[in-house]
């Protein structure tokens, strides 16, 4: 298994690369009447595919739990479209000027067309998702619902240094692994699984959903060797705790947190990255991640032995050992 | 009719007063859940609601095709909270700071909290059509898709001098006709409409939205008789032409037009206002608006006479009359 997640996501995801291209015509042909006049804005969402997760998840659960249908490519289209649109969104939020070194949207064409694009990228995902049946656009609706309601927290929560773990727990549920869930759990309800497999799905991504944010926090933390101990990395300079943060707040003696509480709001990198060290905050936060990454893997059992269910295992260890 | 029409809103909708009290209910039920930790956040959206033509509309158009349905409370308030949607965002885009003379959510809780309000009730809105059936999921998606590109070529075009009157219609037929035809269409169908009077009932939201459109514009431009001739009004503030400027522009010599332009760039509102009287153009954009209420009337005529189909018609004569 190794050698399976030890490489890109593309290798990994290499066995459901046609319906990946597939959703992406999906999703180009969805927006390709907006040519004129907004070409080039269009064009440019093209810097904002990356590794598409998502899209891959519903895919591979799909294919892991019985037969692929249309129904699949159109709603993995759909659910690359949320998260593009929450991509489009969060980089007017965090004022962002680069994405996948390109200049973003909002760099480029400022913050109303960035809005707008981004709302119009969540209803063509509402409208394409009319094209299936009623019950996709509950699944995907209460989706979003939960995605919109997290991203709202860690924005109205900004700045609080007494963030619980429960409290962080609650966004990243909305914000990443709401999405997940549904991704996984479409897959299997269109693949015909039965209810059983259907709840097992939902958990395998909830839990996926959960162990990559955790992942992706500790990556924006530690993550980028020239920098670490330099700079608090992008979260905390917005003043956004996250779970190693919590955990040695939590961990320290009074006049320590207290201590770390100013260098937190002074910015003091080496201070932060000594007091992690000290209460093994990294690795508590790495051993969540594993122990959720394994909840996943285990929700996996229900189903018979296959190439997708394999890489869908594949995915819990690359999710929390991957490099960016 | 004229006691009817001279009236406002409030009265004018009496007639389905408790059903527009229904379909607050469910919007307001709907984010009821979010009462912690956004509580005052939500509660601040109350002083969003306006007329309430949307869902007036909607319902209106129910009682006059048939029987009022829970569908059709429910769509209301979905329509209603794609609208405050738009609302929302449109505030960070003009940097609006009142509305309605109470603080904008921008002004209170910053661009991002806006900016996710906002995405939330474009999702909430969707997720609350899903509990009706596919085929409202898929019309509310294709308006709220309509509404969003008209909205995202108005702000491309901005400060475009040579905006052609053809391109000022396809920007109103998408902000504000699409979802004006949407609510009379889901009136109509839920109501078990046939299809001559599903499609009548489409056309006379589109007109009437048109109609009503242009009248708010002219209201931007001269509504304020405190103002007029000293400044342009917002739209102009942001170089958005309007009917009457795109009017006087191609109705004026090419010398002539050439100073208006000029004006228009300096905010010369008195060059403005003289060059609108010379050219008619207040008077044209009116005739427009007077023309397409009478093509929304017209539409109105495969239906049996009633109080809901009266006020109808009345609501043709008050949305190019009114004053605010």
């Amino acid at each position: 298994m190794t050698a399976v997640f030890a490489g890109s996501s593309r290798s990994l995801f290499a066995p459901v690369a046609k319906h990946i291209e597939e959703a992406d015509r999906i999703f180009a042909n969805t927006l390709a009447t907006y040519r004129s006049p907004f070409g080039s804005l269009i064009q440019h969402l093209r810097h904002y595919r990356g590794k598409r997760l998502r899209p891959a998840l519903l895919l591979l659960t799909a294919k892991a739990c019985g037969e692929m249908s249309p129904a699949h490519h159109t709603l993995a289209a759909a659910v690359e479209m949320i998260h593009t649109a929450t991509l489009v969104h969060d980089d007017v939020l965090d004022e962002a000027e680069l994405r996948r070194h390109v200049e973003t949207v909002n760099a480029g064409w400022g913050n109303k067309v960035s809005i707008l694009l981004g709302d119009m990228l969540f209803t063509h995902a509402f409208h394409l998702t009319s094209s299936v049946d009623r019950r996709a656009c509950e699944i995907i609706g209460e989706a979003t619902n939960r995605v919109c309601a997290g991203e709202l927290k860690q924005v109205t929560e900004c700045g609080n240094l007494d963030l619980t773990e429960e409290e962080y727990f609650a966004i990243i549920e909305g914000k990443t692994a709401a999405l997940t869930m549904c991704c996984c759990r479409l897959g299997a309800i269109y693949a015909g699984a039965n209810e059983d497999v259907m709840d097992a799905m939902a958990n395998y991504g909830r839990n996926l959903g959960l162990a990559f944010q955790i992942a992706d926090d500790l990556l924006d933390l530690i993550g980028h060797e020239h920098t670490a101990g330099k700079t608090l990395g992008t979260d905390l300079e917005q003043r956004k705790l996250t779970l190693p943060v919590i955990h040695a707040l939590r961990t320290l003696p009074a006049s320590e947190a207290h201590k770390l509480r100013d260098a937190l709001t002074k910015g003091n990198a080496r201070y932060l990255l000594d007091s992690l060290q000290r209460t093994h905050s990294i690795a508590y936060a790495r051993r969540r991640a594993e122990d959720l990454a394994r909840a996943a893997r285990r929700q996996l059992e229900c189903l018979p032995q296959s190439e997708c269910r394999a890489i869908l295992e594949a995915i819990t260890e690359w999710c929390i050992r991957r490099e960016k």
